[in-house]
């Protein structure tokens, strides 16, 4: 049984037919012009038009950034898109005869990663995605998360430091201003600052003046140790946040994904080592597992497009 | 449809016949001996075959402290009886023909509160029980979150202060030592010390040299400033502690349960100020409400009752 | 070639006849009264004349608490002895024709291990002991590390808190306060205090209101968790130190005897953990390797008669 | 018997001929291209060969900054010029027929003050050279420390602070952090902030936004109320450091260079004053001196050229 995921993101639609594997049957892009909402709704449109037109398809998901309502039907808020209550899934259904489901971006990748990645095993999974910011996504007894208002598994911003940095929510504190990328590249910059194991870091933005995410990836990846020493931090802090989320959400196993993840073991070791200290009753409470997601590009197609074929098959 | 709900407490063991509406149609209670886990055993099938006789009951759930594994049938640990890996389910099952399954008292508490209480019109809610410590409950989707190892929705843990308070489960800085009834006491005494707004607390205490709950409680009551300031700090940490489970888990409600909660109003006010200060992306999450819980006593003997009698009929 | 050591304690004396590869071949001890110095040095005397009557001998090593001059001859202070200024090594060599020396204790026991034990493969070897105290001894380039004034490697007394908790010596702050036997049992205390993981810390402590450290290591081998959350504690104070005295003596091994060394690798653990997150130029740094002691008993004695031996023979 | 010494600085080459007294006899320096690390090595060559063209000379020794082996035969790591695991004195004796050693330049720059210097009485003498960051140097029982890697006596990163400033080294508050010129400039500022008796040293900076070393030193001379502050915050942390390396290394002499200790009794008074204040035994541990360096120019090319001129002649 197929069906059609489309993942709308900042800069670009991605959509694809996926069967009940996973597995991407056919697939597009095209860019996206976030100053265009109506115009994106059309896109979307056309695009599902054309995907099912050589398949027989029984629904579509549209993964979302932002705020969408439990019902799956509403986008409350997304942050680059000038939707504000938006009802996407009536105004969808309206154009096309097809049932049509709408989740969050973070939450359908992580449902595609907990189907078909490293969360395949599990009934109880949270993956912490470390792009240019921190996302979130929470699968119990092998269900997605939403939250009563559709609005849960905002992982980034639970508070790690009281009255601590500044956040793009409006709030202080947040894991996203220590564990993210950007936190990498301020952590980067800082040890850049005093020289010493920074030498090379430093060497690496006198040529603009600024450190970037990929330089700090390569010298990661050449374990410089003033590269390692700011992934190390972030894995601490990341660690110290898990640790929390263990007392919460208890789940088998935690998945990092995005850009950072790429590290791999170099940035699980400090989270796993950061988490045991901080763990709340330790050695009472079971231990979770710790691992780097496996599915790397349309983790959003393939998880919207799964949630919309669980949604139409469980009515 | 009757089920037998049976709560084992510290000092006592509570049990109760109890229907479909949350009603308690028969109930008996006996002292505990923690040190004899073998009796404890004996006391909980001794209660049961007297409690069933006299009605037609179609399971039996047990409440019990600690940790109990995820399929309901195992006690990992208990802080008070010396039970470790019990597989408390298999020994009642083997001496009761009866289906029987095992929960967390807090849990158990949150679930009533669910089903009958400040929560029954609501599909998501978050429980925090303020008591000597911080116990929690989660409820999603109307299914009551256990976490992929059973120890899932330990609220009181959530970290608040880095390398903060040293607390009973080994790690520092979590909301039990901010938020709970000792905590109470601990600000109360420290605005004692002070003098000027805490007279009469220091007052108080000078009878025996220590301030009690019911002190505490009593001059709340009479709105004494110094015991109202106290309350006051208790409630801006718990509100920020809710504003990060809300990034968590999103619920529609918080209810606030236990002793402590007897101040009504006044704990709530501070809460909800702290919570909206500290609300990642405030103005465009929902709100949620919160309340008081509003079952009382026997919460543990009426959620154990209905999981219990949920359990059986999904069969 | 053979020499004898003596090893004076608070509160008995031992002494040994031993040869070049650290076997004790003759042996005794006597109880000490500490509060008769010059009865210590006639029972000092006595003894080795009486174990130097079977074996031929070319030196005999005495090892007392306290400062030594560097000269080997004095006993500045001992702390149980009432010694000042004491011209031990004239005092004995007057009564006893027989080259004689006198060091630390903690020195003669370090340098057995580094003759005979952990150390032997090793040029620079950094020594410390995990007993009520923290004693130190530092071997480097194959030669005992003594100071200007033989009051070098007092281990104990790195400060690792400004203005930290007092210490015995006077300061503040000394590792010994955050990493000694002593510093052990006040964090199960403290962890006994606030309950949860440490109830079994706290019942054992039930009988006669304090917890002894036979106690805690009995739980800590049980793998307590608890003791083993106060034992984390310590390890990690104590690699916190060793990263300090690595950018100061930079050994090849650290060894830790004493009777919480009996925890090995449980305390190994957190103790590289803690190292590797403090060391300065992690990465460029060798790192060394952290092992048990393996002398258990007569370590003072060995060591004593080793270091006569090897002086006796330079001349 | 006369030897080569080249000190190998991060703008510069100096090399000279110095003789048994530490007198140079001949000296040259030629700028660094840090960037060309062959460059560097074959103008070593072309210096020795110059220089040892005219005299009669047993050995060169090479001083570096960075760490070098025990065996004094390669370098780890500079900070400035990229070499990484350099086997130097191979390559440097593939082309001399000489015989050469290796040091880093603190250590070779404290040897020379401890054979011709301030230390040139003691056998026990701790360095620290109070420059932009802090370097350090031990001498005990005539012999320098270099570790059992070769990367001991890195006085400034000694942890003085818990959690404290970042340290280029990647660790977290090191004495450099506190006693460097880096750091005096750092109080300064922070005096000047403030005004009132800062006002001088807010003045001295207007002229173009902040304070140099310069400044602060003419400051200092003229005994400005500001500067004399923050001056002895600088002398407080040192003789703190002091106290905890006197409890392991035990000098008979504190010896400080680099430029801050121009700064003189001024700096030395302070010093002394936070050394006995935190002193572990004191009034039992014998008390060091505390004195200023008395070679200014050179000490890193005498030391050198002693250091291989002591390992020639004890072959």
């Amino acid at each position: 049984m197929q069906a059609i995921g489309i993942d709308i993101g900042g800069t670009k639609i991605a959509g694809g037919v996926v069967d009940e594997n996973g597995v991407i049957l056919a697939e597009e892009r095209v860019p996206t012009d976030a100053s265009d909402p109506q115009g994106i709704v059309d896109e979307v449109v056309a695009m599902i038009e054309r995907l099912r037109a050589g398949h027989d398809v029984v629904a579509a998901g549209v993964a979302a950034p932002g705020f969408i309502d439990a019902q799956q039907s509403l986008v409350y808020y997304t942050p680059n898109i000038s939707w504000r209550n938006e009802p996407l899934r009536r105004h969808l259904t309206e154009r096309l005869d097809l049932a049509i489901t709408i989740d969050n971006d973070a939450n359908a990748a992580g449902w595609a990663e907990f189907r078909f990645g490293a969360g395949r095993d599990v009934s109880d999974m949270t993956v912490l995605t470390i792009g240019t910011g921190v996302g979130g996504a929470i699968v119990s007894q092998g269900r997605l998360f939403r939250g009563g208002f559709g609005a849960g598994a905002e992982l980034g911003h639970l508070r790690v430091v009281p009255d601590g940095l500044p956040c793009g929510c409006g709030a202080h504190g947040c894991i996203e201003q220590y564990g993210s990328g950007r936190a990498l590249l301020r952590m980067a910059n800082e040890i850049a600052d005093v020289g010493g194991i920074g030498l090379a870091l430093a060497a690496a933005r006198t040529r603009d003046g600024k450190l970037t995410g990929h330089t700090v990836g390569r010298l990661i990846a050449e374990h410089d140790p003033g590269a390692l020493s700011a992934l190390r931090q972030l894995g601490f802090w990341l660690g110290q946040a898990c640790a929390s989320l263990s007392a919460v959400l208890d789940p088998q196993i935690f998945v990092f994904g995005g850009g950072v993840a790429e590290a791999g073991e170099l940035l699980l070791a400090p989270i796993r080592e950061a988490y045991l200290t901080h763990l709340p009753a330790r050695g009472y409470h079971p231990e979770p597992d710790f691992v780097i997601a496996q599915l790397v590009n349309d983790a959003g197609v393939v998880g919207a497009a799964d949630l919309a074929r669980v949604h139409a098959t469980a009515r």
